[in-house]
């Protein structure tokens, strides 16, 4: 198995068929995304299915940043009640997005296609999805993907650039000129 | 290739082999943290390889909340100066996470064994690693992985549980009485 070939090959996919998404799909999407690891063991996690068309449809509505036509949406929220008590309560985002990346490989695993759409920490994103799906206040949506089978395809690829790879300590004199400056250069 | 499979086989590993990870493997484990999906395109991470043993030991001493004897540390931070602009400014912890359960699950299928310890958002943590590998003020550690060839075994396993799943919509009136209680109830 050829686990770096997997992570290179999931891609963003914005673009799905028609046909629905299996049960038996979604629950091994569930499975991968509950086997990511957690700040002290918590679980903070919680996950909200959408799949019914009518649903979708308003979640499209109320989301204007992110109208993807899926037949399923997968929202990944972390609840502050069972969440990591103290200052360090925000670990909650690490679990979760953890979690949404695992969901996000075992899609790409099942031949799906997805992409994340980040609702945390932008507050009327936050406010917009919980009205719609009548989360409570403790709960918060980190984000959710969008799943489907795919529409359109893309390369694998990473991002892998050795400018942002430091051995032993930092560098504070290494500059950054672009985002995606080429990997050639001095050092 | 069996995803979900090995995304179940990614444990917690906090015992390790004296012997190195060669480069190769490093790098590796770098392409797929690059390969993880960041908000806007944003690419807001630098990483710090620790493999020198005097370095290691000092990165021991000062991390007395995590001291696993691992030939290797990689430290995965966010760069502000490369982070989204603006409010959302923090989705570079969501980006950083995911790419660091890249480079776990990309360790379990070289069959290394690896641990996620947080750093970020705890301010003393983040201040003894920014002291000892000389990471200025605007680079944020969010965590780091020990990486090592397993001295320990763990079996594959999930936390999925279906009472922390909903369909359609959140139900406010469902009860988590206990972290890790049994899925079977009356939902």
């Amino acid at each position: 198995m050829d686990i770096l070939d997997l992570i290179l090959r999931r891609r963003s996919i914005r673009v799905f068929e028609e046909r629905p998404v299996a049960d038996e799909a979604i629950v091994t999407l569930l499975k991968a995304a509950s086997a990511a690891p957690t700040a002290a063991n918590c679980l903070p996690w919680e996950f909200i299915v959408v799949n019914a068309p009518e649903r979708l449809a308003s979640l499209r509505e109320e989301l204007i940043f992110a109208r993807y036509p899926a037949p399923l949406a997968i929202v990944v929220c972390g609840n502050l009640k069972l969440a990591f008590k103290g200052p360090e309560q925000e670990l909650w985002v690490q679990d979760c997005s953890a979690a949404m990346e695992n969901l996000l490989l075992a899609a790409t695993g099942l031949d799906l296609g997805a992409v994340w759409i980040g609702v945390y920490p932008n507050a009327g994103k936050i406010r917009s999805v919980r009205r719609l799906l009548d989360i409570p206040e403790h709960v918060v949506p980190l984000g959710l993907a969008y799943v489907g089978h795919p529409g359109e395809r893309k390369e694998a690829r990473t991002r892998y650039d050795e400018k942002r790879v430091y051995w032993q300590a930092y560098d504070p004199d290494r500059k950054h000129r672009a985002k995606h400056a080429p990997t050639k250069g001095h050092y």
